[in-house]
């Protein structure tokens, strides 16, 4: 996502079009990017560190965005997307 | 994100950069859009069914995309963010 100082045209543009589709209540939209990596094998700590810092050196912009990290449970994900 | 069945060219190029940079192991790369909504007051389930709404009308395009929403809390968010 882009860092909270960045100007974000894309979220600002959401934002402003909702209360005119019948959306209100929402303060602020910030748009950013998502990869989803599938990892072989196990995910433990060593492997989570290497994807930390592939996300730091190539998948952000670490001047301008910010960027976390998470372990999804393939189950997890097969319940939410309907 | 994309739905499985459709082509992410972008995830392909990530994945296939990854070897070459010195990341081995990740067998499949995704790129897929995020929007953070700021919303006034509390997140019950009302104004989450909205927003299921919203993600699914305006957000996503639902022919390609499949989405999820899912409930931040701020203080793991900065937590997360170094």
């Amino acid at each position: 996502m882009l860092k909270p100082e960045i100007l974000d045209p894309q979220g600002q543009a959401v934002q402003r079009a909702l209360p005119r589709l019948g959306f209100d209540g929402i303060s602020d939209v910030r748009q950013g990017k998502r990869f989803e990596l599938e990892v072989d094998g196990p995910v433990d700590d060593a492997v989570l560190a290497r994807i930390r810092e592939l996300a730091e050196s190539f998948l952000a912009n670490t001047v301008i965005e910010d960027f976390t990290v998470r372990v999804e449970d393939p189950a997890e994900i097969a319940e939410a997307v309907k």
